[in-house]
């Protein structure tokens, strides 16, 4: 379970993959194994949340670090560089953004 | 504050915005606005999570939905409509996707 909230101060991935819909699933389970192998045990890695479109052409990877030096430490981490570039070989292409959370608007239901 | 569970069966749509970076803060403000004044209103409304990035060239909303139907109900929603025409307006691209929450990974620190 992840909570978003801004008072939180983490900072925010968004990487969205584009995908062939055939290996929409492949790329979910390396992207899970990175997570459960690396990344989660990496300083400052709060979440991960994985999302696959209902088209299946994108895969996203909500995730969300302690801060934007964590997640700099993590991008030039060895064991995660070899994660990286086996979902960039699946991927038609990926556009990953860095965020800071501002708002949240929560039903009260 | 929103919670991301798999186990919740929400629709998320993810909404990339790309805009001039000193556009971000008008945009962001007519989305929150849009979103206290009609979108939580709607049926089927879970969230709103609003976003920038850390270079000012992108706005993201992370929303849930109850239901796919709810989403598709809501974007023929007239007020609605008038919100969606303004962020198109001030906002480069935009690129609104929906998404199935496959997986979480959460630090237990």
């Amino acid at each position: 379970m992840t909570i978003l909230d801004p008072k939180a101060t983490y900072v925010t991935l968004i990487n969205t993959f584009t995908v062939d819909p055939s290996r929409a699933d492949e790329l979910l389970d390396l992207l899970q194994k990175a997570t459960a192998e690396r990344m989660r045990d990496l300083p400052g890695f709060i979440s991960a949340n994985l999302h696959v479109s209902l088209d299946r052409r994108r895969v996203a990877n909500y995730a969300q670090w302690r801060s934007r030096e964590d997640f700099d430490a993590m991008q030039r981490d060895p064991e995660a560089q070899v994660h990286m570039r086996e979902a960039a070989g699946i991927a038609e292409s990926f556009d990953p953004v860095l965020y800071e959370l501002r708002y949240v608007h929560a039903s009260s239901a």
